[in-house]
């Protein structure tokens, strides 16, 4: 049965296709430019993942967070380290960060129950 | 001279004190909170100064920045690490970030000319 | 039938329940921080949950509204008054606010109807 | 059958009717004059309706962003020029503002759709 | 000698002076309904200066901290009941406000020295 | 004498080339695709300059604003227009834009007063 996380990913999949169909440059270099922004370079990857899943939770936008969640689980960080992170960005943003802290634990959970099925 | 920073850090520490005199339980314990979260856990101390420091750049905060970068490179961040951390701030955040994003480049040669002549 | 009220009760049990399973000291001490700063003290608490009520609606959380305004019912707040306090928050916030004040009187209006079938 | 947007626009319609009900003097008179910052002045209303767009976009409002590109679209605005509004958001907003950019989009090929059916 | 509060006083007077001259009647409006916002009504003035108080404090901005301290204490709230409204507004928004916090107490102490002059 | 207008365009252009000299790639490339925003497209610069300061107001930094009254006074908006595009930023925005209604009013008189001098 599709699951919020996978109704995000869909969306999220037919959106950006048909963002680039647009075909407006500034915004194609915009997205190129954003997923360049996590790879690997005086910081490592998985450390930069982390940074945009703060950044996400501090700012407050749920599918920026599923989306970082994503990553962040496939760059190996654990449950204990995902909630740490999440505490800082708790403490930074305060108690108007808590539905987006219910959010991120509830994909996290989901996260992990896809990974037992694989 | 007293630079910017060093004006930074009186007015923090004597409001700091004055806070403390007021001698609200609630203020006192989410002081205390606030400190405990950059302590090592799950992640070390280092990363989340790190995580501390690209949530108060996207939340836009001056003071926020400074009292970070300070931390970062007393936990031995070195610059080309903290411009990677700013440039996920700068993504994530825009170009209305821009104006921190040259406050924290100025505060981290204030802190490195500082360095020096220790 | 559950109204969107209720779905958001119920949600907000289950994410709690999970977080504090989670087991992270520096969450929980949150938590209990963040239920503090509503009990009686030298402001009363009906005055608080006003204030969060207010705060929450300028931040645009309509969980964080929904929460303050069930609190702001149960204290004893009046229709007209929470209205004045919600053109506080419209003046303040601004016209992005406008979707969240049609949230919250909606909000206000289930709470009603919930009062007078007990 | 009922599209988001639709349901976005019945929803609009029945709480500020609501609102209009409560006869809040304050209320009342800031949808007037948000009404008004829109009509012809020094600027012409078509191109403030474009200021509103990407106000709402920065400020990450997909309820305003919708109010806002139904009226774009009225006053005229072309696909592209849109798009190039919604950029200039996007640049100055960071990628926290893109699943705004998406729904945006959304939105717009909703509104052709239904133009084409007209 | 003029303190920074001095400064703030006579900036907003010279140009909320010179922004009368614009003359742009929706500007007008809106300074004349941001007024009335305060006064009595279902709620009475003093409350709704405090939810001022703490809708500028979670939004982070320094001068509309200072104008509604300004109303508060001469609205007849006392410093322990300032510093608890302003402890919900640390809760709500987190470590991020705590630089406001500073500005706020150096403003109510400004405040209370002023009043012992007189 | 030196005004804050001309402190800022100093401090702007030092810290521009200092971030140019720290030579990360992700940080260039966005500087230039914020360059590339505001040229002529499907909208003229022009009107993506009006964009940009009505973005920045709402989003509350003074230093953009200035930025982007540069531009649109160079761009040939009049005063009126300007005005006319900060009264919808003032009725999207709410009373916490007001403080930099001031900064932008005082801008555009300091602007204006160059241009005489010319």
């Amino acid at each position: 049965m599709a699951n919020k996380l996978d109704e995000f990913r869909s969306y999220r999949t037919k959106m950006n296709d048909r963002i680039g169909q647009i075909d407006h440059l500034g915004i194609k270099r915009f997205f190129n430019l954003d997923g360049s922004a996590y790879k690997d370079g005086p910081l490592d990857g998985k450390t930069k993942e982390l940074l945009g899943l703060v950044a996400s939770t501090v700012l407050r936008c749920n599918d920026c967070i599923d989306y970082h969640l994503i990553q962040c689980v496939d760059a190996g960080w654990k449950d204990e380290e995902l909630f740490d992170a999440l505490n800082v960005a708790l403490i930074v943003g305060g108690s108007i960060v808590v539905p987006h802290l219910r959010h991120a634990v509830e994909t996290v959970d989901t996260l992990r129950a896809e990974g037992k099925k694989k």
